[in-house]
């Protein structure tokens, strides 16, 4: 799918606007690879804290605002997402393919399921980071 | 986007994990929509009532439980959408433009807004309950 970027937007990650979207894209996405994980269809929304481990492992902290909570680098994750789905540096079905393949049993497991959140994001993370030059 | 359907699904639209997939490509269709409507990224779940509305006025409350309330009917509209998405009886990019060619100010009004969003997506559910020919 080509991003469908008929409104305009800025490179900030802060954005609360972009964050917003972000947040809708990046349940979806997560929501299409823990179906494909799994082989069957199930939805759910990634934990914050699985987000602020994924952009920390990917080197993106950086672009988090400095003490920021884990909500903040949340959104700012979100963010980050957003744009790059927007600018084309990332489709649905790459950042969808990413997360399935490194996914771990551990998602279905208790209290181990937001660290392997959080690792599988990070391994996208990383690679948009990579692709943007951040 | 072509459906990614790589696991498995039944015509079952009172089936949780359909309705939990549906909601988050939900979720992400009305935000792409809403922030093409608005200018702007932004996000936004769906209510509840509004899917009631949408699925009453596009003729297909007939898919849903008799007797069921506003939540059960919610769920039955999500699955609703996710099978047809996974069936490819409706793409991203149709069910965005239809909602957002839909969509009125009153989008943004406090009290109206919920009326606005479920009159817009009754008519992807027409469309949608036209291609599935029921």
């Amino acid at each position: 799918m080509k991003p469908l970027a008929s409104f305009s937007y800025s490179k900030d990650f802060t954005d609360k606007g972009l964050a917003k979207f972000g947040d809708s894209l990046l349940n979806f996405v997560f929501s299409l690879a823990l179906s494909e994980y799994l082989g069957k269809p199930t939805g759910e929304r990634v934990p914050n804290s699985s987000l602020a481990l994924a952009i920390e492992m990917a080197g993106l902290r950086k672009l988090a605002p400095p003490r920021s909570d884990k909500h903040a680098r949340g959104d700012v994750a979100e963010a980050i997402l957003a744009y790059a789905w927007l600018e084309g540096v990332i489709t649905i079905e790459e950042a969808v393919q990413i997360i399935r393949e490194n996914l771990t049993e551990d998602v279905t497991h208790f209290t181990r399921k937001k660290e392997a959140i959080g690792k599988a994001l990070a391994v996208l993370y990383r690679e948009i980071g990579k692709r943007m030059g951040v």
